[in-house]
């Protein structure tokens, strides 16, 4: 069950450093695209950066809508992770083509991925330095929500189906595994 | 045992989103800080960003050198990169605090924290609409190594204490550990 995470905790949604699937939808003009080089840049209000290729029809897409979605695949999809990676969608349906489902967003007009365990709904920041310079996309989150079982406060890693991608290089992926590491009773020095 | 990255392949070590030690040092005021938001921002020739609060000692200590080091750290060192993320390095020396030694340098004047598994040794890029708008610090990589166990290409994450930290939020952690998810030889789509 997806819940509704406060903005001052989204951007511990990618803190850990996940790759996201991006997607962004204007009419019929829409794109998905996977990004490992995200993180946050604000935590209050939640800001996050992108790093997309100019050249790529998703940017085209966040450019034309001025919104985009943020979703968090689960280890399950790593294969629509890849898939979404290696064709363009200018000429073709990713959703459709890789049997994925829209799931309409709360705050903006463009819609995330289905069957992701996180979702940071975005607002295009229009910095047109960082869009020229970086092909960084900066969003400012609007609206965020995560699977109850996969995050309080920051994900939990608990059960084995509800644990992020982290996109090493190439079509490799890890994922977190084992107990987390809990510091906070800890005192240290 | 250490071993040269080509820069090509130098992004890929913090690809997936592990914490990192951040160093810089410029004669007696050194300093050392976790950053859990970097990312790359371009490969070849390779940027990395890195999301740093102005009011810190270390975004001093990289205005005045010009340089810095980014130590990717093991599980082992979850409570030194606490520990340095709990105090200011203005007033006192954290690599003697935390009983860690400074691992010389390369390319660049900056030290990295001995011990860590990979290290990426940035110049400054000194953008000053980045830095007074976001705090956005980018390092051009001039030189980068890795633990030869530890990465071959990208992360290899087969031994138990050769795996990154990655930062859930308060003193959190969780690592990668298991199989990886190795998708080159599947046809997707």
């Amino acid at each position: 069950m997806l819940k509704e995470v406060s903005l001052k905790e989204a951007t511990r949604i990618i803190n850990h450093g996940p790759v996201v699937l991006v997607s962004s939808k204007l009419g019929e003009r829409k794109g998905i695209t996977p990004v490992a080089w995200t993180m946050p840049v604000d935590k209050d209000p939640p800001i996050i950066a992108l790093e997309i290729g100019e050249g790529h029809f998703i940017y085209e897409c966040i450019m034309e809508t001025g919104d985009f979605v943020v979703s968090v695949p689960s280890r399950d999809m790593a294969e629509v992770v890849i898939g979404c990676g290696t064709c363009s969608g200018r000429d073709r349906d990713k959703f459709s083509v890789f049997g994925l489902s829209e799931r309409p967003s709360k705050k903006i007009t463009s819609p995330g991925v289905s069957g992701a365990l996180a979702f940071l709904e975005c607002e295009l920041i229009k910095d047109s330095y960082l869009l020229e310079k970086y092909n960084l996309v900066l969003g400012s989150v609007k609206y965020a929500e995560a699977e109850e079982e996969a995050f309080s406060g920051h994900w939990l890693f608990e059960k084995e189906e509800l644990v992020t991608l982290h996109h090493l290089g190439n079509k490799v992926f890890c994922c977190p595994e084992g107990k987390l590491i809990d510091l906070r009773e800890k005192e240290v020095e």
